[in-house]
């Protein structure tokens, strides 16, 4: 619990529509999308960069604990005061500063929602990629500080290819200048990168300076049904090297379609034991080309079934079934443990298949789905924590699956991050060595441990 | 100077073909493309990683300053011996250990060289896109260090977009491993791209995991020629927001042309003021979509004249064309300060104006060509050494380029890093604060300052 005399002080200093210590706020921002509960001491929400400073200058001096928030839908636990402390929640800084379409560059405050600035982007012919799953309501900060994927990541790179400069307040109350208004910068290291998906722990983010790209034409949208993943996985082969540079390659196990075409009530044939989805872009004769080279290569690669959506609203329809995998398992028992591990992507087969058997031996129900192209599996052990041996099993499957992962030269993370949830298993991927580097590099930022602390390692 | 001792356990450890400290080898290894010149005690050539440890190990327990070195081609001093020591060169060190075309990766050793794994790449029909103009010579580990760009830059990043892992050790002699084998990755801080372009200041890098693309089938390149620089910025505006995609989009100004047209002793038509050379590659129809919308926009943009190159050959020869300016213009006076300043690229002529004006204020010779794409101007003061009063007057033009860069949210380093040749001028670029940040991270991975001293702030 932080003093009433802090309390007292940041009411003084920011005035009482922006910092707020009722149960009612400190019940609401004490949860993520994680199922962990931690409650704070006081939600403070900036509208400017000086209430930034002034609520690190109070923090630091009275050394309370400061956790950076944005929608605070992460899967990690990033956003939660586990030691309690000040919760500084961005969604009032939400404005796009600047959209200079001659230089294709975005400058936003941290609480800009990914898919406004998409929005906002496409109304001037410009094109601002990443695609986390949660868009409608994550924000720009929240997907620099996990460094947020998305379908599309496989063609056009995660947020932080996007990210060119950052200002950001050091938890001492120092303003720092990272990046340039270029491609191009090789001067200093590269704390830029450092800070992108640092999860809110070694500074506070108070503007974004991103890259955008020309917006392309034409999308095209294909969902293909196959019998089993393995023939689904040497479809996305072909695809990848049949240069045609697919946007999206998506992939749904048997389960995952079950899953939601029962919640949409719509029948799933019996001969279907995978489904991927596949999105190209371009200019008209871009598309026109790489349409036909992927019709080609779907009819040589023995589908179930495949469609190609006509309009944008069949368009949409299919990413929507896509997008209702995670409510429609949610339903399938009462707790997902849902990681989103990653493998080359030629191994996705020989990782799945491995999966299979854990979930076969250890009689678990898990639902595979994710992204083909580059190899992020989401892999949701779907338990119910009431059923203590099916918790103990769980734990099992899942030291044997991040084994196997770092084994394969994968990632036991790759778009949610570590924060709490991960963290007991940053030691499967990092030595000793390397997580003592973690934790001299967060005291050279933050010496005493206060920026949103107890996360990631 | 080494103690002797130091010497005779490098020998008796490494063995004589790997360890040299005659003064034929000192001389040899106190250079690279600086004019500068500072001898090394020692140079050690390592054939495997058990090599690299052992340096290490010995450098370490005797405090012996260890600077890591590729090709020594370097345009900032960042592989000199500036506090003496052992430089440990990479060139022996070269083999392609894998080229995986199912997942895309390469995996390399640090001294194979740029081209060398280029071409191996092809072959495969796979494309590492980095194209530093050095990549004849320079290597990878080089390339990493530096984070190296090149004109391809502008359509495919730089060279730390293509690094998916890092090994590495410590000065104390441990290993790391950072990044994976997969392009979505978030676990841990990203020390992977901390050491990319840290000059081998923090780490020495001794394996890379590289990421590959598909190769493109097809590549044109234009020569365009206008009458002042600013017609041809109006055209390159044109061109990024043509949805061509070009790959490349360089720049060279009148003194440029006549250096090297005088150089190839070939006729410079009075009326080019300038030139854009621009490069489009992908598939078949693609390329013909791309040429099609290129030849419409070159006709509205008002060239002086342009040309296609029809053949493989007049491709490479335009390209010649290109890298020898550097060579031409080293003949016009006997020194080249070379600088690489990057602004946004819309802002390229407001830049190139501004140059102009201060090579005219300051009666200074400034020859300027460039990646127009990204913004990227290698700013050349042509001066002579011995004449005082123009070495004076070319600190004055420094200093007043440099501060409009970073007003125009530039950067002083585009490709070459900052080694020791632009460490006067760090602070135009970054506060107090953040260079004492750079200097309380050099001191976690290296608290004795022995690995690479001396170097960048």
């Amino acid at each position: 619990m932080i003093e009433k005399k802090v309390l007292r002080e940041l009411y003084s200093r920011l005035g009482k529509e922006k910092v707020f210590s009722d149960r009612e706020y400190m019940l609401a921002y004490s949860y993520d999308a994680t199922a962990m509960e931690y409650w704070p001491d006081a939600v403070v929400f900036p509208t400017r960069e000086e209430d930034i400073a002034e609520v690190l200058r109070i923090c630091s001096e009275r050394r309370v604990p400061l956790i950076p928030r944005g929608a605070g839908v992460g899967y990690s636990g990033g956003a939660l005061a586990v030691q309690g402390g000040v919760v500084l929640v961005f969604t009032r800084m939400n404005r796009i500063l600047r959209l200079d379409a001659a230089n294709f560059l975005a400058e936003v405050e941290p609480g800009v929602i990914t898919a406004d600035l998409q929005a906002a982007a496409e109304k001037r012919g410009l094109f601002y990629p990443p695609d986390p799953a949660s868009l409608k309501t994550s924000t720009i900060g929240g997907n620099v500080a996990e460094n947020a994927g998305g379908p599309r990541c496989f063609k056009y790179g995660v947020t932080g290819n996007y990210v060119l400069g950052l200002e950001a307040y050091l938890f001492s109350g120092e303003k720092i200048r990272l990046g340039a208004r270029t491609i191009k910068n090789v001067a200093g290291y590269d704390l830029k990168s450092l800070l992108i998906g640092s999860e809110g722990t070694l500074a506070v983010i108070s503007k974004v300076l991103l890259r955008l790209l020309p917006l392309p034409p034409l999308r095209r949208l294909f969902w293909v049904d196959f019998a089993t993943l393995a023939t689904g996985a040497q479809f996305v082969q072909k695809v990848i090297h049949g240069h045609i540079q697919p946007a999206v390659l998506e992939f749904m196990d048997r389960r995952s379609l079950q899953a939601v075409y029962a919640y949409q009530r719509m029948p799933l044939s019996e001969k279907t034991g995978a489904a991927v989805l596949v999105e190209i872009d371009g200019s008209p004769a871009e598309v026109a080309e790489r349409e036909m080279v992927l019709g080609k290569i779907i009819e040589s690669s023995g589908p179930v079934g495949w469609t190609q959506a006509q309009t944008l609203a069949e368009q949409e329809a299919l990413w929507q079934t896509r997008r209702n995998i995670s409510p429609a398992i949610a339903l399938l028992k009462p707790r997902k443990i849902n990681e989103d591990i990653v493998v080359p992507a030629a191994l996705i087969p020989e990782m799945v298949s491995f999966i299979e058997a854990l979930a076969a031996e250890h009689e678990l129900c898990i639902v595979l789905f994710g992204h083909f192209g580059d190899g992020n599996i989401h892999t949701n052990l779907m338990v119910d924590p009431a059923d203590n041996d099916e918790m103990k099993r769980a734990e099992i499957v899942l030291d044997k699956l991040f084994r196997r992962v770092v084994e394969l030269g994968g990632t036991i993370s790759g778009e949610h991050g570590i924060g709490l949830s991960k963290k007991p298993f940053m030691h499967y991927q990092f030595s000793p060595v390397e997580l003592e580097l973690f934790r001299r590099i967060k005291a050279v930022f933050d010496p005493d441990n206060l920026l949103n602390p107890g996360k990631m390692f």
